[in-house]
Protein backbone atom coordinates (compact mmCIF):
# COMPACT_ATOMS: atom_id res chain seq x y z
CA UNK A 1 0.00 0.00 0.00
CA UNK A 2 1.23 3.28 -0.81
CA UNK A 3 2.10 5.33 1.82
CA UNK A 4 -0.62 8.36 2.19
CA UNK A 5 0.80 12.30 1.03
CA UNK A 6 -0.45 15.31 2.21
CA UNK A 7 -2.70 16.19 -0.31
CA UNK A 8 -4.11 20.17 -0.13
CA UNK A 9 -7.33 22.40 -2.08
CA UNK A 10 -7.87 25.91 -2.41
CA UNK A 11 -11.55 27.32 -2.69
CA UNK A 12 -12.71 29.86 -4.73
CA UNK A 13 -15.70 31.59 -4.00
CA UNK A 14 -17.21 33.25 -7.10
CA UNK A 15 -19.66 36.06 -6.31
CA UNK A 16 -20.26 40.03 -6.01
CA UNK A 17 -23.02 39.25 -3.23
CA UNK A 18 -19.85 37.79 -1.13
CA UNK A 19 -17.67 40.47 -1.67
CA UNK A 20 -19.98 43.49 -1.06
CA UNK A 21 -20.87 41.68 2.25
CA UNK A 22 -24.62 41.33 1.10
CA UNK A 23 -24.41 37.71 1.50
CA UNK A 24 -22.42 35.86 4.66
CA UNK A 25 -20.42 32.94 2.93
CA UNK A 26 -20.61 29.32 4.45
CA UNK A 27 -19.25 27.50 2.08
CA UNK A 28 -15.60 27.79 3.06
CA UNK A 29 -15.79 26.33 6.40
CA UNK A 30 -18.37 23.73 5.17
CA UNK A 31 -16.07 22.71 2.46
CA UNK A 32 -13.04 22.99 4.60
CA UNK A 33 -14.38 20.50 7.35
CA UNK A 34 -15.84 18.18 4.86
CA UNK A 35 -12.23 17.36 2.89
CA UNK A 36 -10.28 16.98 6.02
CA UNK A 37 -12.58 14.83 7.72
CA UNK A 38 -13.79 12.89 4.77
CA UNK A 39 -10.87 12.97 2.44
CA UNK A 40 -7.97 14.02 4.76
CA UNK A 41 -7.88 17.34 2.00
CA UNK A 42 -6.37 20.40 4.00
CA UNK A 43 -7.49 23.89 2.35
CA UNK A 44 -4.55 25.60 2.12
CA UNK A 45 -5.92 29.14 0.66
CA UNK A 46 -9.38 30.69 0.00
CA UNK A 47 -10.22 33.48 -2.15
CA UNK A 48 -13.11 35.23 -2.94
CA UNK A 49 -13.83 36.93 -6.22
CA UNK A 50 -16.05 39.28 -8.42
CA UNK A 51 -17.95 37.63 -11.25
CA UNK A 52 -15.90 38.91 -13.82
CA UNK A 53 -14.80 36.72 -16.43
CA UNK A 54 -10.57 37.50 -16.92
CA UNK A 55 -10.56 37.43 -13.17
CA UNK A 56 -12.02 34.01 -12.69
CA UNK A 57 -10.04 32.81 -16.04
CA UNK A 58 -6.71 34.34 -13.77
CA UNK A 59 -7.54 33.01 -10.47
CA UNK A 60 -8.63 29.31 -12.17
CA UNK A 61 -5.15 28.90 -14.01
CA UNK A 62 -3.25 29.79 -10.72
CA UNK A 63 -4.80 27.85 -8.32
CA UNK A 64 -5.34 24.81 -10.44
CA UNK A 65 -1.39 25.10 -11.00
CA UNK A 66 -0.74 25.40 -7.25
CA UNK A 67 -2.51 23.17 -5.42
CA UNK A 68 -3.65 19.49 -5.99
CA UNK A 69 -6.95 20.45 -6.34
CA UNK A 70 -9.74 23.68 -6.79
CA UNK A 71 -13.16 23.98 -5.38
CA UNK A 72 -15.37 26.89 -6.97
CA UNK A 73 -18.18 28.03 -5.37
CA UNK A 74 -21.46 30.06 -7.51
CA UNK A 75 -21.89 31.11 -10.92
CA UNK A 76 -23.68 28.46 -12.27
CA UNK A 77 -27.67 28.81 -12.66
CA UNK A 78 -29.28 29.87 -15.20
CA UNK A 79 -28.98 33.72 -15.43
CA UNK A 80 -26.63 36.36 -17.08
CA UNK A 81 -24.75 37.02 -14.36
CA UNK A 82 -23.34 32.76 -14.09
CA UNK A 83 -20.42 32.94 -15.87
CA UNK A 84 -18.30 30.27 -13.91
CA UNK A 85 -18.35 27.56 -16.51
CA UNK A 86 -17.76 29.45 -19.17
CA UNK A 87 -14.59 31.25 -17.89
CA UNK A 88 -13.60 27.99 -16.70
CA UNK A 89 -14.14 26.40 -20.28
CA UNK A 90 -11.75 29.53 -21.61
CA UNK A 91 -9.33 29.11 -18.60
CA UNK A 92 -8.44 25.63 -19.60
CA UNK A 93 -9.25 25.85 -23.52
CA UNK A 94 -11.61 23.34 -23.69
CA UNK A 95 -14.59 23.41 -25.27
CA UNK A 96 -17.65 24.93 -24.10
CA UNK A 97 -21.49 24.41 -24.94
CA UNK A 98 -24.28 21.54 -24.34
CA UNK A 99 -22.89 18.16 -21.96
CA UNK A 100 -25.11 15.57 -23.55
CA UNK A 101 -25.61 13.93 -20.37
CA UNK A 102 -26.18 16.96 -18.32
CA UNK A 103 -28.80 18.15 -21.04
CA UNK A 104 -30.66 14.77 -20.70
CA UNK A 105 -30.56 15.07 -16.78
CA UNK A 106 -32.25 18.61 -16.94
CA UNK A 107 -34.48 17.71 -20.07
CA UNK A 108 -36.11 14.71 -17.91
CA UNK A 109 -36.13 16.74 -14.81
CA UNK A 110 -38.12 20.22 -16.38
CA UNK A 111 -39.71 17.92 -19.01
CA UNK A 112 -39.59 19.01 -22.61
CA UNK A 113 -42.14 21.71 -22.64
CA UNK A 114 -40.64 23.81 -19.27
CA UNK A 115 -37.10 22.74 -20.29
CA UNK A 116 -36.67 26.92 -21.05
CA UNK A 117 -33.30 28.85 -22.18
CA UNK A 118 -32.44 30.01 -18.98
CA UNK A 119 -32.47 26.07 -17.77
CA UNK A 120 -30.88 24.85 -21.18
CA UNK A 121 -27.80 26.70 -20.05
CA UNK A 122 -27.07 25.01 -16.93
CA UNK A 123 -26.22 22.18 -19.44
CA UNK A 124 -24.06 24.17 -21.09
CA UNK A 125 -20.06 23.56 -19.37
CA UNK A 126 -16.74 22.23 -20.90
CA UNK A 127 -18.36 19.34 -23.03
CA UNK A 128 -15.78 17.13 -21.72
CA UNK A 129 -16.26 17.89 -17.67
CA UNK A 130 -17.11 14.95 -15.70
CA UNK A 131 -20.67 15.61 -13.93
CA UNK A 132 -21.24 15.83 -9.86
CA UNK A 133 -24.56 15.21 -9.66
CA UNK A 134 -27.12 17.08 -7.86
CA UNK A 135 -29.54 15.03 -5.74
CA UNK A 136 -31.56 18.16 -4.62
CA UNK A 137 -32.28 20.46 -7.72
CA UNK A 138 -31.04 18.53 -10.33
CA UNK A 139 -28.76 20.61 -12.33
CA UNK A 140 -25.09 19.19 -11.98
CA UNK A 141 -21.52 20.59 -10.83
CA UNK A 142 -18.86 19.34 -13.03
CA UNK A 143 -14.93 18.72 -12.85
CA UNK A 144 -12.72 20.13 -15.45
CA UNK A 145 -8.96 18.85 -14.90
CA UNK A 146 -8.68 18.80 -11.35
CA UNK A 147 -11.27 22.02 -10.77
CA UNK A 148 -14.95 21.05 -8.67
CA UNK A 149 -17.57 23.84 -9.39
CA UNK A 150 -20.33 23.45 -7.15
CA UNK A 151 -23.10 25.81 -6.56
CA UNK A 152 -23.17 28.68 -4.23
CA UNK A 153 -26.84 27.91 -2.53
CA UNK A 154 -25.14 25.97 0.69
CA UNK A 155 -27.81 23.85 0.97
CA UNK A 156 -27.39 22.47 -2.52
CA UNK A 157 -23.85 22.64 -2.53
CA UNK A 158 -23.86 20.31 0.95
CA UNK A 159 -26.22 17.90 -0.51
CA UNK A 160 -23.92 17.23 -3.66
CA UNK A 161 -20.63 17.18 -2.13
CA UNK A 162 -20.02 13.36 -1.17
CA UNK A 163 -20.85 12.94 -4.88
CA UNK A 164 -16.52 14.11 -5.34
CA UNK A 165 -15.54 11.98 -2.85
CA UNK A 166 -14.82 9.16 -5.17
CA UNK A 167 -12.76 11.75 -7.74
CA UNK A 168 -10.74 12.65 -4.89
CA UNK A 169 -7.12 10.93 -3.89
CA UNK A 170 -7.10 10.83 -0.10
CA UNK A 171 -4.46 12.19 2.11
CA UNK A 172 -3.18 11.84 5.48
CA UNK A 173 -5.99 13.74 7.66
CA UNK A 174 -5.19 16.50 10.09
CA UNK A 175 -6.40 15.68 13.64
CA UNK A 176 -7.11 18.28 16.00
CA UNK A 177 -7.41 18.56 19.86
CA UNK A 178 -8.97 21.56 21.87
CA UNK A 179 -8.22 22.63 25.48
CA UNK A 180 -10.31 25.67 26.80
CA UNK A 181 -9.39 27.51 29.67
CA UNK A 182 -10.11 30.77 31.14
CA UNK A 183 -7.15 32.89 30.96
CA UNK A 184 -6.02 35.49 29.12
CA UNK A 185 -3.66 35.02 25.95
CA UNK A 186 -0.41 36.61 27.60
CA UNK A 187 -0.91 34.12 30.72
CA UNK A 188 0.09 31.89 28.84
CA UNK A 189 1.79 32.78 25.75
CA UNK A 190 5.37 31.79 26.92
CA UNK A 191 4.40 28.17 27.21
CA UNK A 192 2.35 27.91 24.18
CA UNK A 193 5.85 29.36 22.40
CA UNK A 194 8.20 26.62 24.26
CA UNK A 195 5.66 23.23 23.19
CA UNK A 196 5.23 24.90 19.72
CA UNK A 197 9.17 25.18 19.37
CA UNK A 198 9.56 21.21 20.62
CA UNK A 199 7.28 20.13 18.13
CA UNK A 200 7.59 22.57 15.40
CA UNK A 201 7.75 19.93 12.47
CA UNK A 202 4.76 17.70 13.59
CA UNK A 203 2.03 19.58 15.23
CA UNK A 204 0.57 22.98 14.70
CA UNK A 205 -0.68 24.87 18.04
CA UNK A 206 -3.15 27.57 17.70
CA UNK A 207 -4.32 30.09 20.49
CA UNK A 208 -7.75 32.09 20.11
CA UNK A 209 -9.59 33.77 22.37
CA UNK A 210 -13.19 33.76 23.14
CA UNK A 211 -15.80 35.55 25.42
CA UNK A 212 -18.15 33.49 27.77
CA UNK A 213 -20.28 34.01 30.60
CA UNK A 214 -18.69 37.56 30.95
CA UNK A 215 -15.42 36.14 31.08
CA UNK A 216 -12.38 36.24 28.49
CA UNK A 217 -11.10 32.71 27.71
CA UNK A 218 -8.68 31.05 25.60
CA UNK A 219 -8.62 28.02 23.42
CA UNK A 220 -5.62 26.00 22.22
CA UNK A 221 -5.94 24.10 19.17
CA UNK A 222 -3.32 21.58 18.25
CA UNK A 223 -3.52 20.59 14.69
CA UNK A 224 -1.90 17.25 13.54
CA UNK A 225 -1.75 14.18 10.88
CA UNK A 226 0.30 12.49 13.70
CA UNK A 227 -2.39 11.39 16.62
CA UNK A 228 0.46 10.45 18.30
CA UNK A 229 1.89 14.07 18.72
CA UNK A 230 -0.58 15.21 19.40
CA UNK A 231 -1.11 13.45 22.66
CA UNK A 232 2.10 14.30 23.80
CA UNK A 233 1.64 17.89 22.83
CA UNK A 234 -1.60 17.70 25.02
CA UNK A 235 0.12 16.14 27.86
CA UNK A 236 3.21 18.84 27.66
CA UNK A 237 -0.11 21.68 27.62
CA UNK A 238 -1.98 20.14 30.21
CA UNK A 239 1.56 19.88 32.51
CA UNK A 240 2.19 24.24 31.84
CA UNK A 241 -1.39 24.83 32.34
CA UNK A 242 -1.58 23.04 35.60
CA UNK A 243 1.73 24.58 36.74
CA UNK A 244 0.15 27.81 36.38
CA UNK A 245 -2.79 27.29 38.12
CA UNK A 246 -5.62 27.79 35.55
CA UNK A 247 -8.54 25.43 35.39
CA UNK A 248 -9.01 23.61 32.04
CA UNK A 249 -13.05 23.86 31.04
CA UNK A 250 -14.60 20.60 30.33
CA UNK A 251 -16.09 22.04 27.12
CA UNK B 1 -13.72 70.05 -5.26
CA UNK B 2 -12.07 67.10 -6.91
CA UNK B 3 -14.67 64.47 -8.56
CA UNK B 4 -14.56 60.98 -6.08
CA UNK B 5 -12.94 58.33 -8.16
CA UNK B 6 -13.09 54.64 -7.49
CA UNK B 7 -11.66 53.15 -4.52
CA UNK B 8 -10.79 49.43 -3.83
CA UNK B 9 -9.47 47.21 -1.38
CA UNK B 10 -8.59 43.76 -0.14
CA UNK B 11 -9.60 41.72 2.41
CA UNK B 12 -6.49 39.43 3.98
CA UNK B 13 -7.93 37.14 6.38
CA UNK B 14 -4.71 35.26 8.69
CA UNK B 15 -5.37 32.62 10.26
CA UNK B 16 -5.20 28.33 10.39
CA UNK B 17 -8.42 28.50 12.51
CA UNK B 18 -10.50 30.41 9.35
CA UNK B 19 -8.69 28.02 6.83
CA UNK B 20 -9.72 24.70 8.65
CA UNK B 21 -13.28 25.33 8.71
CA UNK B 22 -12.77 25.46 13.20
CA UNK B 23 -14.15 29.09 12.90
CA UNK B 24 -16.64 31.02 10.46
CA UNK B 25 -15.32 34.28 9.54
CA UNK B 26 -17.99 37.13 9.68
CA UNK B 27 -14.75 39.90 9.79
CA UNK B 28 -15.29 39.77 5.41
CA UNK B 29 -18.77 41.11 5.63
CA UNK B 30 -18.76 43.03 7.85
CA UNK B 31 -15.51 44.73 6.51
CA UNK B 32 -16.95 45.26 3.03
CA UNK B 33 -20.80 46.68 4.27
CA UNK B 34 -18.66 49.29 6.57
CA UNK B 35 -15.85 50.52 3.84
CA UNK B 36 -19.01 51.17 1.03
CA UNK B 37 -21.01 52.11 3.40
CA UNK B 38 -19.14 54.56 5.21
CA UNK B 39 -16.73 54.91 2.65
CA UNK B 40 -17.52 54.28 -0.54
CA UNK B 41 -14.59 51.87 -0.77
CA UNK B 42 -15.35 48.75 -3.22
CA UNK B 43 -14.24 45.21 -1.69
CA UNK B 44 -12.32 43.47 -5.07
CA UNK B 45 -10.85 40.66 -3.57
CA UNK B 46 -10.88 38.63 -0.37
CA UNK B 47 -7.65 35.92 1.01
CA UNK B 48 -7.95 33.65 3.54
CA UNK B 49 -4.14 32.13 4.13
CA UNK B 50 -2.79 30.26 6.92
CA UNK B 51 -0.06 31.56 9.58
CA UNK B 52 3.07 31.38 7.64
CA UNK B 53 5.11 34.13 7.03
CA UNK B 54 6.31 33.04 3.39
CA UNK B 55 3.02 33.03 2.68
CA UNK B 56 1.86 36.15 4.40
CA UNK B 57 4.67 38.42 2.41
CA UNK B 58 3.94 37.42 -0.57
CA UNK B 59 0.07 38.23 -0.32
CA UNK B 60 1.01 41.66 0.98
CA UNK B 61 3.26 42.75 -0.95
CA UNK B 62 1.34 41.59 -4.49
CA UNK B 63 -2.28 43.03 -2.52
CA UNK B 64 -0.64 46.52 -1.62
CA UNK B 65 0.79 46.87 -5.22
CA UNK B 66 -2.86 45.95 -6.76
CA UNK B 67 -5.47 47.24 -4.69
CA UNK B 68 -5.86 51.03 -2.98
CA UNK B 69 -5.90 49.73 0.65
CA UNK B 70 -5.90 46.24 2.04
CA UNK B 71 -7.21 45.45 5.51
CA UNK B 72 -5.66 42.21 6.91
CA UNK B 73 -7.53 40.89 10.32
CA UNK B 74 -5.72 37.99 12.60
CA UNK B 75 -2.40 37.57 13.83
CA UNK B 76 -1.89 40.81 15.92
CA UNK B 77 -2.18 38.93 19.40
CA UNK B 78 0.09 37.85 22.07
CA UNK B 79 0.98 34.19 21.59
CA UNK B 80 3.68 32.54 19.17
CA UNK B 81 1.08 32.07 16.46
CA UNK B 82 0.80 35.72 16.34
CA UNK B 83 3.06 36.73 13.31
CA UNK B 84 1.03 39.35 11.08
CA UNK B 85 3.38 42.53 12.33
CA UNK B 86 6.92 40.85 11.83
CA UNK B 87 5.63 39.51 8.37
CA UNK B 88 4.27 42.84 7.28
CA UNK B 89 7.64 44.60 8.63
CA UNK B 90 9.79 42.26 6.40
CA UNK B 91 7.41 42.58 3.78
CA UNK B 92 7.76 46.44 3.26
CA UNK B 93 11.44 46.12 4.43
CA UNK B 94 10.80 48.66 7.98
CA UNK B 95 12.04 47.48 11.06
CA UNK B 96 10.09 45.60 13.40
CA UNK B 97 10.45 46.37 17.10
CA UNK B 98 8.72 47.93 19.88
CA UNK B 99 6.52 50.84 18.94
CA UNK B 100 6.69 53.78 21.07
CA UNK B 101 3.20 54.77 21.28
CA UNK B 102 1.85 51.63 21.42
CA UNK B 103 4.37 50.62 24.24
CA UNK B 104 3.28 53.72 26.22
CA UNK B 105 -0.55 52.93 25.64
CA UNK B 106 -0.35 48.69 26.66
CA UNK B 107 2.24 49.90 29.90
CA UNK B 108 -0.54 52.13 31.37
CA UNK B 109 -3.53 50.05 29.97
CA UNK B 110 -1.54 47.19 32.22
CA UNK B 111 0.22 48.86 34.59
CA UNK B 112 3.77 48.32 34.83
CA UNK B 113 3.50 45.02 37.06
CA UNK B 114 1.28 43.15 34.59
CA UNK B 115 2.90 44.39 31.57
CA UNK B 116 4.60 40.73 30.78
CA UNK B 117 6.86 39.57 27.88
CA UNK B 118 3.27 38.31 25.90
CA UNK B 119 1.72 41.83 26.44
CA UNK B 120 5.14 43.42 25.36
CA UNK B 121 4.62 41.61 21.96
CA UNK B 122 1.49 43.45 20.85
CA UNK B 123 3.89 46.61 21.29
CA UNK B 124 5.98 45.12 18.33
CA UNK B 125 5.46 45.98 15.02
CA UNK B 126 6.61 48.20 12.14
CA UNK B 127 8.13 50.46 14.06
CA UNK B 128 7.05 53.49 11.71
CA UNK B 129 3.71 52.19 11.47
CA UNK B 130 0.70 54.59 12.36
CA UNK B 131 -1.55 52.98 15.16
CA UNK B 132 -5.41 51.94 15.16
CA UNK B 133 -7.22 53.00 18.43
CA UNK B 134 -8.78 50.35 20.30
CA UNK B 135 -11.42 51.26 22.68
CA UNK B 136 -12.01 47.76 23.52
CA UNK B 137 -9.07 46.28 24.64
CA UNK B 138 -6.01 48.47 23.87
CA UNK B 139 -3.99 46.62 21.74
CA UNK B 140 -4.01 48.64 18.73
CA UNK B 141 -3.79 48.06 15.20
CA UNK B 142 -1.91 49.76 12.85
CA UNK B 143 -1.07 51.02 9.27
CA UNK B 144 1.55 50.24 7.03
CA UNK B 145 1.99 52.32 3.91
CA UNK B 146 -1.39 51.16 2.17
CA UNK B 147 -1.91 48.10 4.73
CA UNK B 148 -4.46 48.33 7.44
CA UNK B 149 -4.06 45.52 10.06
CA UNK B 150 -6.83 44.65 12.45
CA UNK B 151 -7.23 41.99 14.97
CA UNK B 152 -9.45 38.77 13.89
CA UNK B 153 -11.50 39.34 17.05
CA UNK B 154 -15.22 40.12 15.48
CA UNK B 155 -16.18 42.14 18.54
CA UNK B 156 -12.99 43.87 19.27
CA UNK B 157 -12.68 44.65 15.15
CA UNK B 158 -16.09 46.17 14.86
CA UNK B 159 -15.04 48.67 17.65
CA UNK B 160 -11.91 49.97 16.19
CA UNK B 161 -13.26 50.18 12.23
CA UNK B 162 -13.99 53.83 13.22
CA UNK B 163 -10.92 55.16 13.36
CA UNK B 164 -9.50 53.70 10.02
CA UNK B 165 -11.66 56.50 8.83
CA UNK B 166 -9.32 59.44 9.02
CA UNK B 167 -6.77 57.08 6.80
CA UNK B 168 -9.22 56.61 4.24
CA UNK B 169 -10.05 58.35 0.60
CA UNK B 170 -13.72 58.45 0.19
CA UNK B 171 -14.24 57.05 -3.01
CA UNK B 172 -18.00 56.82 -4.72
CA UNK B 173 -20.39 55.17 -2.56
CA UNK B 174 -22.33 51.94 -4.13
CA UNK B 175 -25.78 51.83 -4.11
CA UNK B 176 -28.15 48.94 -4.56
CA UNK B 177 -31.50 48.46 -4.94
CA UNK B 178 -33.14 44.61 -4.16
CA UNK B 179 -36.06 43.20 -5.71
CA UNK B 180 -37.48 39.51 -4.16
CA UNK B 181 -39.64 37.49 -6.18
CA UNK B 182 -41.65 33.63 -5.50
CA UNK B 183 -40.14 32.71 -8.89
CA UNK B 184 -37.07 30.23 -9.93
CA UNK B 185 -34.15 32.21 -11.98
CA UNK B 186 -34.83 30.32 -15.10
CA UNK B 187 -38.19 32.16 -15.64
CA UNK B 188 -36.57 35.39 -15.62
CA UNK B 189 -33.46 35.14 -16.85
CA UNK B 190 -34.07 36.14 -20.38
CA UNK B 191 -35.65 39.48 -19.32
CA UNK B 192 -32.55 40.25 -16.70
CA UNK B 193 -29.86 39.52 -19.13
CA UNK B 194 -31.36 41.96 -22.02
CA UNK B 195 -31.54 44.76 -18.79
CA UNK B 196 -28.21 43.96 -17.77
CA UNK B 197 -26.72 44.59 -21.38
CA UNK B 198 -28.78 47.90 -22.21
CA UNK B 199 -27.23 49.33 -18.74
CA UNK B 200 -23.83 47.22 -19.14
CA UNK B 201 -21.72 49.80 -18.12
CA UNK B 202 -23.35 51.61 -15.43
CA UNK B 203 -25.14 48.85 -13.61
CA UNK B 204 -24.50 45.16 -12.31
CA UNK B 205 -27.38 42.99 -11.65
CA UNK B 206 -27.05 40.38 -10.14
CA UNK B 207 -29.67 37.31 -8.88
CA UNK B 208 -29.74 35.35 -6.18
CA UNK B 209 -32.02 32.30 -5.41
CA UNK B 210 -33.61 31.86 -1.69
CA UNK B 211 -35.75 29.43 0.48
CA UNK B 212 -38.24 30.97 2.10
CA UNK B 213 -41.95 29.82 3.79
CA UNK B 214 -41.35 26.67 1.58
CA UNK B 215 -40.92 28.29 -1.28
CA UNK B 216 -38.37 29.12 -4.40
CA UNK B 217 -37.60 32.67 -4.70
CA UNK B 218 -35.25 34.99 -6.42
CA UNK B 219 -33.67 38.40 -5.28
CA UNK B 220 -32.87 40.55 -7.80
CA UNK B 221 -29.86 42.96 -6.52
CA UNK B 222 -29.00 46.14 -8.75
CA UNK B 223 -25.44 47.73 -7.91
CA UNK B 224 -24.36 51.20 -8.79
CA UNK B 225 -22.37 54.54 -8.24
CA UNK B 226 -25.32 56.45 -10.01
CA UNK B 227 -28.66 56.35 -8.22
CA UNK B 228 -30.54 57.49 -11.21
CA UNK B 229 -29.10 54.60 -13.29
CA UNK B 230 -30.26 52.52 -10.08
CA UNK B 231 -33.75 54.09 -10.64
CA UNK B 232 -34.25 53.44 -14.61
CA UNK B 233 -33.04 49.95 -13.73
CA UNK B 234 -35.70 49.59 -11.23
CA UNK B 235 -38.27 51.02 -13.42
CA UNK B 236 -37.18 48.36 -16.23
CA UNK B 237 -36.85 45.43 -14.17
CA UNK B 238 -40.22 45.63 -12.61
CA UNK B 239 -42.12 46.17 -16.00
CA UNK B 240 -40.20 43.20 -17.12
CA UNK B 241 -41.87 41.39 -13.78
CA UNK B 242 -45.08 42.43 -14.09
CA UNK B 243 -45.26 41.17 -18.05
CA UNK B 244 -44.52 37.58 -16.35
CA UNK B 245 -47.28 38.50 -14.06
CA UNK B 246 -44.84 37.20 -11.14
CA UNK B 247 -45.98 39.23 -7.72
CA UNK B 248 -43.13 41.54 -6.01
CA UNK B 249 -42.80 40.97 -2.55
CA UNK B 250 -42.41 43.80 0.26
CA UNK B 251 -39.52 42.62 2.31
Amino acid sequence: MKKKKKVNAAILIIGNEILSGRTQDKNVAFISNWLNLNCGITVSEVRIIPDVEKIIIKNIKLLSKEFNYVFTTGGIGPTHDDITAKSIAKAFKIKYGYHKEAYKILEKYYGKEKFNDGRKKMAKMPVEAKLIYNPSSAAPGFITKNVFSLPGVPSILNSMIENCKKYLLKGLKVHSSTINLFTVESNISKQLSLIQDKYKKFVDIGSYPFFRLGKVGVSIVSRSTSKIKLNSVKKDLIKAIKLKKIKILKI
